[in-house]
This record gives structure tokens, C-alpha cells and sequence, in this order.
């Protein structure tokens, strides 16, 4: 941590944030240079250091140095973690794909889509049965009767089963039927239930805020990792920025920006990253270019129909259109899907 | 709801999309346009009906006319809503001031600013027992204990008590302490807490989330008023932005905005809206002069000492200068404070 | 165009908005609806017209059906514009690669890695002779003598030429030596350049403003097609958002969007888009498999010793590993690269 | 500067840049942490220093500490500069107030706005005659003969004009009618016309772009400065952020923020800043509270006539009564408007 004193600062508050510094467990090494003094604290770094530093008299800025994850780090654990439940394999050159429904409406719904989405090369099958909705007066989804859907449909069609846990409280009844514990976007810094999912010792797939800084991301798997679960794969699906035709922007770098800083695989999902069914393929196909570990897609029997995001779902024509142009990409680039 | 059609949209594709709206219990009225038609949608809206519109054949777009939120709504209650309790009053002319610490650290910290915040002019304490961190590394608060120290805050100053609930299994506990439940910006759309805290019936603090509208926050306002508690107070703490000289944006013009949509109060956190102990005194005044109902500022006896947050905590003398200058402005304007 | 009225909206707001439609030349077609009236307004729409209408009284928004670009508009011409210049051709499924380095420093220079990016297969030389540059202290290009140099290494290698122009004034000189005028992301909305350029009557590389919307962006390319010249590619180089581990954010689905809005061609500029050498390659390969009809990507023989850019520049050998991986996957698309 | 190493940086790796720091003319300092080494670089900053290094071979990062501006640096000059032309008299406890309309559209016009706004205490008359519009199909403004107009009302009113100029060959022309050379968002970075206006020697108001940081405004005031010119006004008029209730995000904690950074005086704009009319009062009196040296608003005898901008434009009873709020809060505050 550098702490980068004011260009006015005293001797004293030089000598004071230096005593601070060692206080903290740290060595402090003072530069003077030409313009300004900086202090460089040396060691092993808490998380409250900064903080603590930056309110100190005559102390301009404090600059870190480290990152504050660790577990998920690259610098820990050097070789790419795989995550493999049943049918599902990401990560570590084998692309797994997730697609099914935003919500499960009936078990025809959700049998035909399995079915179909497995002929044509999913890996697993996602579906809601309990839906966070912007609107208390939207459909809240099935709850524990859509989760039983699920499982009926891993039943017959051998996939695993990917949903969302919406809170703490409601971890056990969904890891009871579920293969991965999804963490919604909404959710990432909702540390209850990433405490709950820790202990769960199920996968989960952890969606990025979309807010999020590749940080906040990362300390968010840390609190997973640290309760001792290895399994979570993070999931791109776009960012909030100022662009208004598309339903969130879709920042494709963060895969390899991703896997240059942490082990854990990437998952991107171009349904929600665009929002806009006509976008969905192209950015699919970039999604695997760019290094994707995963897709995880939104596919309806009759999107018209759906109860909730009909406008980014892909009927299944679409969708085995994706997947033959995505199977293609990858083979150009020597990964396995 | 006005539905837009493709400029080559076949009249089969009109009269597909009338029917459709005609299905979903609205009135269907087509417009022929120079160079497109469009199809306004005439009746109540339900939740649902955009999303289920926008994936139809040779549909361009689909414009909501209506606000999604109801309760919330000025034009369902035009008088100002002010939240009563204990010593704090906000809205309808009068600004509260809720100050305190960013977490509770002792029994010392908290009575001694408790008591410094009141002599200021503070009508609430805030402090933090159950605390977010982005780092599971980070101090996580005093839990229980921190509540029972804020009650006997109140108990010797008679301040009302804010603190933060962070998920709906401790609603019960927070609320057997505190006067007001705070909904922190991360949990704004963390809907079972947001059910949680509409039903215990004590005035809840709803922040803004760092990405979210305005619709969005008041749809989330909405998911506790629908529960039955009309006490809701806005909470403005800052936006996330490209901006990086300070930790978030702080948007001042949500305030008139929001005065001009909701019945709501709204309250301005300067502290995390700038998180510069150097920016809060001006944002504290302008706050207030873009007509605020109230402020809620981070006051520690030592903000160097902070365990947390302490870059952007006020002393007690910056703080009571701070009340100076507001009940100055809120005198111009017209305000009692 | 949708005037939609407020709540309260009194009959004789909604005559006299009716009656100042149709004095635009409108026609007013006014519908009541269960809970708000609206006025379609029916005809060519003319570029004033929204903020006209937004100030009336009773008005509480006004909607626009139509997109404000027509040339530059996909309805207006169906197939793609294939923009050719001697050696670089740009779209239709022909993927053009403009490479060099951000800025012309010397004859060597320049002419080496003409050489170096001919033969790892560009087709055509980008060079900075004239550098807009954030701070009046930094290296500022060298100007007329940089445009010969690269004069002189079109002459020798036949690659095509793209360098920036920054003035109205300067756009004689630059097209003298130049065959494609580059107009840079901060001067998308300099409506003089553009003017400039449009009469200049050679191809035109429009890159995207750091906060341009897709709209403003072909509104700044109707600029130049309004004064005749048809031959404008778009560039999309990042927007800047909240992310800071990345220069800009890139977003992909630029890509498929503008080829349905559009007819002009789509250029990407993973270099600028990244802002770190590290995440180029995967970038520009994802930039392809999104659709992109060419890349622009600054390479430097040496960029540890670049005047400019060196963090985001590839070297030789980094530049051919990414067309080999480029060619790849444009292949396994159907493109030619 | 503070270059961090990557953590496997290797001692030949370390060595090389220290050497390259060194023959940067800078002094190396290296420090060896627990986990990475730091190489502090002392000295004075060369803009590029910080691009050079960034591509070093095991460089993860490059810290800078000095900020790149200078002249506009509140380091350099302690006291607040005042810039003073005519009636107008911005800066150092004066707040001075720009109104008028956003383009001048006819002689009468722009006479009865002159004389409204003088009479309610603007001390400055604004309007525009060259036009940057973000559609080719929209006014572009009267030109020379607006400029006239500017003029002619000076001479009735005694106001001084504020209008702007949109290209370095206009300046001479503008300059010789106006007092105050304005320069536009969408040109804060047009890099010839802040070296034209640096020249002319008038007065000039910079408007911040609308995704700029504060480094890279107060950089372009740099240009400007370095011309010789020293009387530029800063101007906050919102930034391009997610949110779409407002037209652009009216961020005020600039006001402090550059009072501490700089000594130029800085002017809000809440017409731009917030686009819509009904929020300007709030936002007007909200920037005198956060300690604005000047205002700048749009104010039109009939906004619904308005060729542009009308949706932003006060009417003069609107423009009147936020002048007696704002002078009531200049007065609480202790300033002079």
C-alpha cells in the first residue's frame, strides 16, 4: 500500500502516518520525492488498512497494491479449476452449455424444453422456480412445485439442473433439487446467501452485479470460497452502463481479464448481457471466441408465450442454430463443447 | 402501451399483434403511420404485458405509457407522506438528520456520539451492528451486541435508532432494537427482505442501489408498501459512474424528481454519496437546498480510528459545523430543520 | 411520434397540443385511455419536432417511433456498403485489418511494420501523424512529415493508408497523402470536421465517441453522407463506464446491432477497446466471431519504447499469433479474412 | 509514479526497469514488499512516463502519484481566480449568473429576453448563433447575423454576451462580438479550438464533456492556459451516466471537488444538467449550496416556441422566482449574487 501525503504535508503528519503504518503490523518505508512524500507499507494486508489510512492528517490518497482476494486468486492456484456436476463440465477447455427457460411454467414446458435443448448439445438445463422480479406485481414463479419440475426433467433427460436461490433461508430446499445453486445478479453482494451457498457444498453459479467491479465479483466468490466450497463458476451477464438499446452491455473482455487474475471458470450470458432475441446468436459466438468457459442461454418453446423474458429467449430452431455456429468457433479455437 | 411495428410489418403481423393485446385484456387501437404502424394498447396495465408483447412477429418495440408502481405514486396520493418515530420526523417540511457512526464499535463510540450528534441537532443516531462488507476479510460489525448498545443510546439520549437489517431471518431481531429498519443499497432488490421488513410493520430506510433507477427504486418501495407498511423513506446515497475522484455520484436532481413522481420522502446520504470527508460538508447544504427531507451522515469521535469507513465519517466539530450551514439554508428555503 | 399527457391533463391541453401537432404539419390522432390520454402524431417527422412538443402544457412525454438518421438507415438501402480503397477492402464479408503503430515517430519505424503487418496479412497501414492528445505536455504527433512517411511506406508496400484528421482545416492536407480519413472518438460530434470530411469525397473511418449512443453515432455519420460521400465505416472502440480494469468497456453487440440498422460497415478497435496488450487477441478474435467486417489494432516493433499507446500495442509476433487465431474463426464463419 | 511488478517478477525483470526509470531522467527507488516489488520513480513527471512504462516486461501496473495538470493546479495558485468581463464577474465569492436562450432566433427574441433576465439579476446574456446539433436536420442556428444580435443587445443592456464557437477558424469571428468564447461539451476535447481560444485572449467558459473525467477537463483548461490565456470558467452541465429520467446527471460534488483541485472558477449548468424544466429551480439553488461561482441557464420568452431546447428553457416568471431562491441561499451562505 502506498499512502501519497499532501504536497503541503508536515514533517509531523509524515512521521505520524508512518507511526500508523507500523501500528498497523505493516513497515513503512518513507520516499521523499521532488514533489510530494509517499509512504510504502510493507507486508501482508488487512482490509481494513486502506480505510484506516486514508482519513489520516495530511494524507492526500492511498494507493493499494494487492488485490484483496485471495483464494480466488491465479497467484494461489495456478492451474484453472474445472467444475463438473453430473452432465455439466466447465472450465479447463471443455465448454459447458446451460439453456432452458427463464421460468418453469409446466411440466410440458419444461420436459419439451429439456428434451429439446439436449438434443442439441446442451449440457445442462436451467429453469426459475423462484423469480426476483423488479415489480411485486410480475409473476413470482412456481417456487417448490417448479423445483420439482426439474427434477423431473433430470430425470428423464439426464441434465443437470441449474437454478436460483433467491436467500439464505431457502438454500436447503433448492440444494435439495437442484445440481448448481445459481446467485442472481441482484444477489452477488447479498453475503448471507453467499455464506448459505458456502456451506452448501453444491456448485454455484455466481452472476455479476451489474454494478459490479471485477473486484467486488472476485470478493464476492471469496466469501464462497472461503466457507469452504471450491465449486463456483462466475458468470458474465452484462453491465449497466448508458447504452439504452441494449437491455445491459455485454463487456466480453472480462473473460480474459478474468482468467488472467482468477482460476475460476467464466460463464457468459448473452440473453440477458443483450436482452434483445436478434443479438443473442452473434454474441454467443463471441462469447466462445472471447474465451468462454460456459453459456448459459434462455430458450421457450414459444418465446411469444413466455411468462417472463419472451424478448430475449431463442425458440429452439434458434437455438440449435447457436449451437452449431458456437461448436464451430470453438473447434477453430481448439476447445472442446 | 403503444406497440411498434417493423416498417415492413405485413398486415397478418398487425392484426396478429391487435389480437394479442385484445388477448391480454387491453384494447387494441391500430394507427396507420406514414412509414409504420403502431398498435396503442388501451386499459390497465399488468406487469407482464411488455415483456409479452416485445417478442412478437415483425414488433419493433414496445413503449410503456404508464408508471409500473401504483402505492407509491403522486397521482395515487398527492400530500407528502411524512415518517413519524420517536424523536425523528421526516418529510412534509420538516429535514431529519439521522448521524452516527459507520458501525458501532463500543459502548464509549456510540454514547459519546449519540450525545455529541444530539447537541448538534440530530434527531436520529444511526450505527451500524449487522455490517455488508465487499471483503469477507472486512469487520462484519457487533451483531446483537451492537443493537443493544444502540438501545441504550436511545435510552440515555432519546434519540430514534437506524440500523441496518440484512436479511429477513434478522428483521425480527433488528426490529426488537431499532426504530427504523435500513435496506442497504446492495439489498434494494432483495425482495424476500424487502417482504420481510413491509410486514414487521417499523418505518423501513430503503438506499437506493449504486445502479438502480428511479423505477426501480420505487418498484422496490412498492414490494413494502404492498405488504402493508406505508412507512417508506428514499434514501439517495449516489450512483455508480465512470466518476472515480469520488466513490460514487451523488445525483441531486433524484430529489425533485422523485418529490414530482412519489409521496415518499426522500433522504440524502452525502457521506457514501462523495466518500470524502472533504466533499460531505457541501453536499450536506446542497442536499438540502435541492429540497432533501433528510440527511444521513457517517459522525465518528475519531474518524482515524474508524474500523470502518472512516475517509468519509465527519468529527464532531466538522459535523456541527455541517448543521450550521444546513439549518442556514433550510431557513432560506423555507424549511424547519 | 407519441405525445403522451399528464394524469390531470384538462381537455383544452389536449386540443391545444392537438392543434400545435398538426400546425408542425402533423396529423393528431388522440386517444383516450383508461388512465391517461395520448396524441399519435402521423407523418414525416422532422428533427425539432420532439423538443417542440415536449414544453407544452399538460405534456408529460413525448415518445419519437422513428430513428432521426435516414441515409445511413438500413430501410433505406437493404444490402451492405462495401467500402474499397486500394488495397483495404471493408465489409459484405470481406474482413479488412488496418494495422500500425498509434503514432508515426520515425521512417524506420513505420516502414518496418508496414513490412511486418503486410506480411502477417493487414491490408491496410494505420499511423498517427497528427495526435489529439489528453494533455497539452505529451508527444503531439509529427505532423506533414509523419503523412509522407506513411506515404512512402504505402508506396513501397501498397497497403492502403488510415490516419486521423482533426480539423476541418487540415483536411485538405491529410487527404493528400491519405486514403481513408479517420475521425477520431473525441471529435465523433465536431460537426464542422465532419462536414469537412462528408465534401472531402475519401472513405471515412468514423470511430464512436466514448459516450455516443448508437443513435448519436449514425447521426454523425448522416453528417458526412448528407454532404455526398457515401463511403463512411463506423468504428467501435469503447464507451467509458464504471469498469477501471479495462481503458473502455467494448461492447460486442455494437456489432450485430448496427448491421441491422445500418448498411455501413462495422470496424472494431480491440486495442483502444482494452486499453492492455494482455487482452487484445482474445478481443479482436471475439470482435470477428460478433461480426465485425474489420479490425484496427496498433502494432509496434518495440511498445516498451512507443511514444504513445506502448501498453496497448502488440509487437510482430504477438500481431501474427492474433491473425492466424482471427483467420481461424473467420473461416469457421463463412468470412473472408 | 509507483510501477508495480508482477508477483513472479523476476530480479533481470526489476533491473531492467529501474534502468528504464532511470533513463527516463527519473530516480529509482526500489522496495521490496512481502509479496510484490514496487519501484517508486522520483522526480519530475513527463506526461508520457507513465504509457512508457506501463509495457515493461513484468509490469503489472503503474501508479501515478502528481497529477498531470499544472498551471490550472491549486498548487501552483493558492487564491481563487475571478474572471471579470463587462457586466459578468465569476469566481472568489461572486456568483455570477449567465441566462438567456439557447439559440438567439430572431432581434426580438433576444431584446425582450435581454432585458427579462437583466431585470431579474442575471449579470450576463448567453445565446447561440453557430449551433452544434446532434442531427444534421436540425437549426443550426443564424450565425454571423445572431452574433449581431448579441451584440445589439449588449449595447441596449450593458450585458456582457457568452455564446459559443464550434471550430478554431471561427474564433476570430465569434471574438469579435462576444465577451466570453464558450466552449461546448461535445468539443472539450477538440484539441485545435482550445489552442485557437487559448490565443484570442477573451474570457473562456469550458464546458466539461459529457464523459469526461475531472483530470481530462481541467487537462483541456491546461491547453487553454498554456496559450497564455488565464481566464477560463469551468463548467459542471452534467454527465452521461444510466440514468434515463433525467437527460444527463447533474454531479455537484464537482464544485467542491475542483475548488480543492484548482483555482478557476467553476459554473453549473442545470438546464443541460438536468433537461427538464420542472427540476431546474431545485437544481439552480442546490448548485449556489454546493458553492457554484456561477449559474448558466436557459430561459426563453415562450419555451414552447422554442426552436431548441425548449423542454430545458425557464420562461421569465420561472427565471424570476429562481433567482429569489438562489440569492436567498447565496445570502445564507455568504455570497454575493
Amino acid at each position: 500500500m502506498i499512502v501519497v501525503m499532501e504536497k503541503g504535508a508536515t514533517p509531523e503528519q509524515v512521521k505520524h502516518m508512518a507511526e500508523r503504518v507500523e501500528a498497523l503490523g505493516l513497515k513503512a518505508h518513507v520516499i521523499q520525492g521532488t514533489e510530494r512524500t509517499v509512504i510504502a507499507a510493507i507486508g501482508e494486508k488487512r482490509a481494513e488498512t486502506k480505510e484506516s489510512l486514508a482519513s489520516g492528517p495530511g494524507v492526500e490518497d492511498v494507493v493499494p497494491i494487492l488485490a484483496p482476494y485471495k483464494v480466488a486468486s491465479r497467484e494461489v492456484k495456478k492451474e484453472p479449476t474445472q467444475v463438473c456436476v453430473g452432465s455439466l463440465k466447465v472450465g479447463a477447455g471443455i465448454i459447458g452449455v446451460i439453456a432452458g427457460p427463464c421460468s418453469v411454467e409446466s411440466e410440458e414446458q419444461i420436459l419439451v424444453t429439456a428434451r429439446a435443448v439436449k438434443a442439441a448439445g446442451a449440457t445442462a438445463l436451467r429453469g426459475g422456480a423462484f423469480k426476483p422480479r423488479t415489480s411485486p406485481y410480475s409473476f413470482q414463479g412456481m417456487k417448490e412445485e417448479g423445483l420439482r419440475l426439474l427434477a423431473a426433467a433430470r430425470q428423464e433427460t439426464g441434465l443437470a439442473i441449474v437454478t436460483e436461490v433467491m436467500t439464505s433461508e431457502e438454500v436447503e430446499l433448492v440444494a435439495r433439487y437442484s445440481d448448481v445453486l445459481q446467485v442472481g445478479a441482484r444477489n452477488m453482494q447479498n453475503y448471507r446467501l453467499l455464506e448459505a451457498v458456502g456451506q452448501a457444498k453444491k456448485p454455484v453459479l455466481l452472476k455479476r452485479g451489474p454494478s459490479a467491479t471485477m473486484e467486488e465479483l472476485l470478493l464476492a466468490a471469496e466469501y464462497i470460497l472461503n466457507e469452504g466450497n471450491p465449486n463456483v463458476m462466475l458468470c458474465e451477464r452484462g453491465i449497466r452502463t448508458y447504452e439504452a438499446h441494449t437491455r445491459f452491455t455485454l463487456p466480453l473482455a472480462s473473460v480474459p481479464y478474468l482468467h488472467h487474475k482468477t482460476h475460476l471458470p467464466v460463464v457468459v450470458d448473452p440473453s440477458h448481457g443483450t436482452g434483445h432475441t436478434y443479438l443473442i446468436p452473434d454474441m454467443a459466438v463471441a462469447s466462445v471466441a472471447a474465451g468462454a468457459d460456459g453459456l448459459i442461454l434462455e430458450v421457450h418453446p414459444n418465446p411469444e408465450q413466455a411468462l417472463s423474458d419472451g424478448y430475449q429467449s431463442l425458440n429452439f430452431i434458434q437455438f440449435n442454430d447457436v449451437m452449431a455456429r458456437c461448436r464451430a468457433v470453438a473447434a477453430a479455437i481448439g476447445k472442446k463443447m
